[in-house]
């Protein structure tokens, strides 16, 4: 493995040719950004290249896998974008998986296997680092490519709101934004809830318990609550986010029920309070403010469980 | 009235002193922002100046006004920020509604009696012309007046979302970031839900019924359910954006009761559906995509009323 920087993967993709791009598992907005704009780069300089993406893609996107068609070729050199770890792969990438030749990443903890890669744990998104190896291509920068690009940075940032925005991030809107449909793809991603969404938030904010003096808020998407809001993979992105945002919650818990018996914690946290530390009791991980776990037992259960660790955390 | 530009309302500001600065009802980022901005920049070159704001402030807004102290001096010149029209000010800014000397703004249709004007349509929120004005008065930009403009601009643009927001407004951003609380900003106005506003959007969610083949969505925020929620003016703050963020919605209603029989009546649309139009059929008035009205009736006639009048404009 060679870590190499923008114009050295830039000169790469410029010396080979037939790309398949690998995409990771659950595919969000940064990956698929990434992928379709790096791959639609390659095509205008021509190059052959295609996009590795898993087919559970959530609707919203469709202005991006809409517009996309698969090209017939052998795959010479195997790029991946977005990916943190092999694990991680979309299943479709599998036979890949050996293979990568150059690794395009944003996340410091990243550990996949590549010959070189180029890793910017500063960046807010993956996406703003196609997009300067995009640059240093040589190539015009059109609505498709902007697109993807803006798409990545707004969907990994929280629209400029996380705490991974930099100033660069502000400088790649300033150059997109004349060159893209911005308004549409702000509001596909923040101002629109479909009626499943809603039916479901009403739900899982009924379904809010508190504990330890209000500062651990914990919210249930029970499979009867999920089928009751005919809720599916659209509806449920993101919801493990709501329980933190509660004032004065400093653990925000997210129990999943996956079948029966089976449920997946997610912890959000504030100040300073650690997520990952929280979730190493029950076998998980993550980061200091976002991890996750799960634990297989009843519900009631579940949720002693984890008020006693919450108890513990503060 | 003469209109100005930039250098010139700096031009005014560093040549008079004893500054009070007027701002609008239902006080929010902007003109909170603005007036801060501006009167801790006037105060860093030498000048008196107060704010008058209305008391009843969001709370949200506290780290701005919590470390703002009124000075003790007569008004000697008077500067209107984020004020589009007379009826928009501030009661306790009544007595110098006739003696505004300088008008700063971003309302194109700003119709305030002012000496001199300062107004540009093209901003995403007044806070970015005061920010402009204060770097012309050559003053160190501090933490202080950072937070007060950052607060200003993400509030009035949903955070770099809104079809207001342009390339200067990120550019803004890009300068504010080094010298503010930007995270800490995001964070209070886009990731905190006090629990009355998580029990008020329940609420508001049972309460939605859909018409016109799912284009029109109304939403009722009675007096029994602001009662249930224990909502305050800080939590109805927002909710007129919801009905119209459901996919498929062409015209989103939110019916808030005032006082028993009087409903106003805010107006979102999508795709180009008049809202200005839609609400003059009942008196009211707005823009394009944002409009009101008031109206006097049963809840049952006023939501019949609302009905035909959706047939009518789709």
């Amino acid at each position: 493995m060679k870590k190499i920087n923008l114009s050295e993967a830039a000169s790469l993709l410029k010396s080979h040719d037939n790309f398949y791009i690998l995409t990771h598992k659950f595919p969000d907005g940064d990956t698929i950004g990434c992928a379709h704009a790096l791959c639609k780069a390659l095509r205008k300089i021509g190059k052959k290249a295609n996009v590795l993406l898993d087919k559970n893609v959530a609707k919203q996107y469709s202005y991006m896998t809409d517009i996309y068609k698969d090209e017939d070729f052998s795959c010479e050199y195997v790029v991946s974008v977005d990916v943190a770890a092999e694990k991680l792969l979309a299943d479709v990438c599998d036979s890949y998986k050996d293979k990568i030749d150059l690794c395009i990443d944003h996340h410091g903890s990243n550990s996949l296997n590549a010959e070189y890669k180029i890793v910017d744990a500063n960046a807010g998104a993956a996406c703003e680092i196609v997009f300067e190896i995009i640059k240093l291509l040589s190539v015009e920068i059109d609505k498709e490519i902007a697109n993807a690009i803006y798409a990545g940075i707004v969907t990994d940032t929280g629209c400029f709101r996380y705490q991974n925005t930099t100033v660069n991030t502000h400088k790649a809107a300033i150059e997109l934004m004349p060159l893209c449909d911005w308004e549409m793809i702000n509001k596909i991603h923040y101002e629109t809830k479909s009626r499943n969404r809603i039916a479901l938030d009403k739900l899982l904010y009924e379904s809010l318990e508190y504990y330890c003096d209000n500062k651990c808020a914990i919210m249930s998407a029970t499979l009867d609550i999920q089928k009751k809001a005919n809720a599916g993979a659209d509806e449920l992105e993101g919801i493990a986010g709501i329980p933190r945002t509660i004032e004065g919650v400093k653990i925000g818990i997210t129990i999943r029920e996956k079948e029966d018996g089976v449920y997946k914690i997610s912890v959000r946290t504030n100040d300073g309070v650690d997520a990952a530390k929280y979730c190493e009791a029950f076998g998980g991980g993550g980061h200091v403010a976002a991890a996750g776990c799960t634990i297989t037992d009843t519900l009631d259960n579940v949720k002693a469980m984890l008020v006693k660790r919450a108890e513990e955390s503060l």
